[in-house]
């Protein structure tokens, strides 16, 4: 499950749901399916995203928060989601990856960032 | 000029000064410094971020967005803070390069998290 923020601009999260869909089809093998969940302004929220995953069977979900920085949403407000989604689902194991931004490939990606320049301003 | 958008907790602003740190380092002789800056609840702010590139006598700024998706900050907010800058600096060239969740890296680097699984919860 990749848990993003979640944005008032519907086509901010349908980029999220887009990338759900690359993930699926580059992890192949790695794992069933991906679903994407929103902590606010969108849906699926964790709950609903939770919900999927066991509708479908899960018996284990890797949670990614899709974040760059370890504020109060990584560090206490999906911790608390999950904490209560174990409580709904103690059959399935839920786990939590490493947060995006703790990747170490990240200093890399802003210098490749930094060589395109010239972005419109407007979403795709 | 990196720009995070900023947040309560003074961990995760230290972890984007860190990493524009380690962008510089990596990034040597593609530019002459890498400034962290805020959107929101943290310092430097976007205009004082500037206001420090101009002090080192810069003639050109890449603004790279450090945020996942285009939301209303990356199409208006840093837009709009950028627009003013360059009234206020129209000596300096300043541009805006690919926001980084608009990096095609993505996927592969979701999956690379999703396998750290056990973060702990706490941040670094």
């Amino acid at each position: 499950m990749l848990v993003a923020h979640g944005s008032r601009n519907q086509a901010a999260n349908d980029e999220v749901s887009q990338l759900a869909t690359r993930v699926a089809g580059l992890g192949q093998g790695d794992f069933d399916a991906v679903v994407p969940a929103f902590l606010e302004f969108a849906n699926p929220d964790i709950h609903q995203g939770i919900e999927r995953c066991a509708e479908m069977g899960a018996s284990e979900i890797i949670v990614v928060p899709y974040f760059l920085a370890a504020g109060k949403h990584v560090t206490k407000d999906i911790p608390l989601e999950l904490e209560c989604a174990r409580t709904r689902y103690p059959q399935i194991s839920i786990e939590t990856s490493q947060y995006l931004g703790e990747n170490g490939a990240m200093a890399e990606l802003i210098i490749q960032c930094s060589e395109n320049v010239g972005w419109s301003g407007n979403p795709a």
